[in-house]
């Protein structure tokens, strides 16, 4: 991480699993191809929300890094994305978001119902998938990580406007909501690899997901909607309690705890923001040194560079 | 069905399989059993609204039927009951409805969004366990039938007020949102039997779930609040095109359908009523003979009685 002089870019990062992530976006495509007319205008306008494939960038790039070759791979990436989708259109749907991805969300664009729909429609889509491809361990590691997920959106409905949520509740957030689909993906891309690189990869991708979650939530403190493609200080303006304002509550005497309750529309959160990006850099040498177990590969190194783009990113 | 006298109960059908049907509340407790708080006050909520448990009630007499004896079953049997309950949760989201089986609804108790939340929840769940029994069979039909049902959801969107909706769409929609779950229901039950048991338990399953589902459609036009736990005549007030009122449309003269338009909140649909009873005798005599093929026995007896259940039910 300190070594990083010139900033990771996401392509950096995507070189070693390029030709496999070329495919992605038409598996994605396939599997969820409709020819109720209803569900086939939606699907057009999911597959215009091109993300930037970080979870099946992190799939590839651990099945690699584990030794492994298997062409359903790219299949298996299509996948994670897929759920990853799914959780995003629920997501928008409960928040009552407007914008993702600096395009208009489902919910805002159809509605509330047909979010809910598509969200169901797209994740047993993704069940439909892994079990044609048979492979029963990446539907226990996606089963399990989107039932976490589920848990994660309750923890966070929880947390609003309770300025006692604590850092422990937070970290418990954060790997619920967040970490755990990256740690699964990174997981199942090494499912055929040895047993300690497949747990190695899992823990790499917990503690990665992590510090990726803290600092998104910190984007939402300091970057503008330019940017993040979604409105700027929101978090705060919707009292979400996240670690840069959990961290400076902490500091905080009783009076001044009661005036930030008075004052939740203040935009700086003092000594939180720092404490934050403390955190994020712990769990970025966390994931590093999970790496340490892996044999030397162009894709070991991207997977290190992962880290450095999840937590110096501006977007 | 003509040989039926006495009114056939659900007691009736369901006393093959009553030693296992004991057990599905148990295993469904199990399954969806939570750490988080949170989640775990939704359930307690959700296992009070005990429901008929006519799905697991297929399921475990398909698979008597079919001449199975596998422990197994009882545990397939609450995930099919769990799958139905995940549906039910968004179902009563997306159309914003406050009652189910007589009780206030997940919604309704608690908000949209954690109805939203918790009908994945459930479903995530539903998978987790399939996955620990290995069954990729179940998994595979599954996941197909939740698919269907999300499809089925959006056919119903799109019926809302569209007094051309025609009975061939009608179909669709019945197939998708009702008759898939109970075909899959019985087709999970026969998984271990022979092909052709297998097959025809599954069209006995989506005969029977097309009739119940015009069944379920008359009785909202026909039957009190009292009885059916839900409001009378919602259906016709919400503009849900069902078939008693196609089959009654498609009888009028254009300016008599015009009249309708008008008057949406009219009680009767002249004519409507009796021709939808007709079509579900209809498919409960295809139901009937998909019976044929099995060998004699009190499961497959209890399978026929089902039919008229189906079919004569008042609630």
């Amino acid at each position: 991480m300190s070594q990083q002089v010139a900033p990771i870019t996401l392509q950096d990062i995507q070189r070693p699993v390029a030709p496999g992530l070329e495919h992605v976006a038409d598996e994605l495509r396939r599997i969820i191809a409709a020819d109720f007319p209803g569900i086939a205008e939606v699907n057009v306008h999911l597959l215009r929300m091109k993300g930037k494939l970080f979870r099946p960038t992190l799939l590839l790039l651990a099945h690699q890094a584990a030794g492994g070759a298997d062409p359903r791979a790219v299949t298996l990436a299509a996948v994670v994305e897929l759920i990853h989708l799914a959780t995003l259109v629920h997501d928008d749907s409960v928040d009552h978001s407007a914008l993702r991805r600096g395009l208009p969300t489902i919910n805002a664009i159809f509605s509330h119902q047909i979010a809910v729909i598509m969200g169901d429609y797209l994740y047993s889509r993704a069940i439909i998938e892994l079990v044609r491809l048979g492979d029963l361990d990446a539907l226990r590691v996606f089963a399990r990580v989107t039932n976490e997920m589920t848990v994660g959106e309750m923890r966070q409905l929880e947390a609003h406007d309770k300025l006692a949520y604590g850092e422990d509740a937070y970290d418990h957030l954060i790997r619920a909501k967040t970490a755990s689909l990256l740690s699964g993906a990174c997981e199942v891309g090494a499912l055929q690899g040895a047993p300690a690189h497949r747990a190695a990869l899992a823990r790499f991708g917990l503690y990665l997901g992590m510090a990726f979650q803290i600092t998104d939530d910190l984007l939402d403190y300091t970057e503008a909607e330019a940017v993040t493609g979604k409105p700027s200080g929101l978090d705060l303006k919707e009292h979400k309690v996240t670690l840069p304002l959990i961290a400076a509550l902490g500091r905080m005497s009783p009076p001044a705890r009661r005036r930030v309750e008075a004052l939740m529309a203040a935009a700086d959160p003092s000594g939180g923001l720092e404490y934050a990006r403390q955190r994020a850099l712990a769990l970025a040498l966390e994931a590093e040194s999970a790496l340490d177990v892996l044999p030397g590969s162009a894709a070991r190194d991207a997977l290190r560079d992962s880290i450095a783009y999840a937590v110096e990113r501006r977007s």
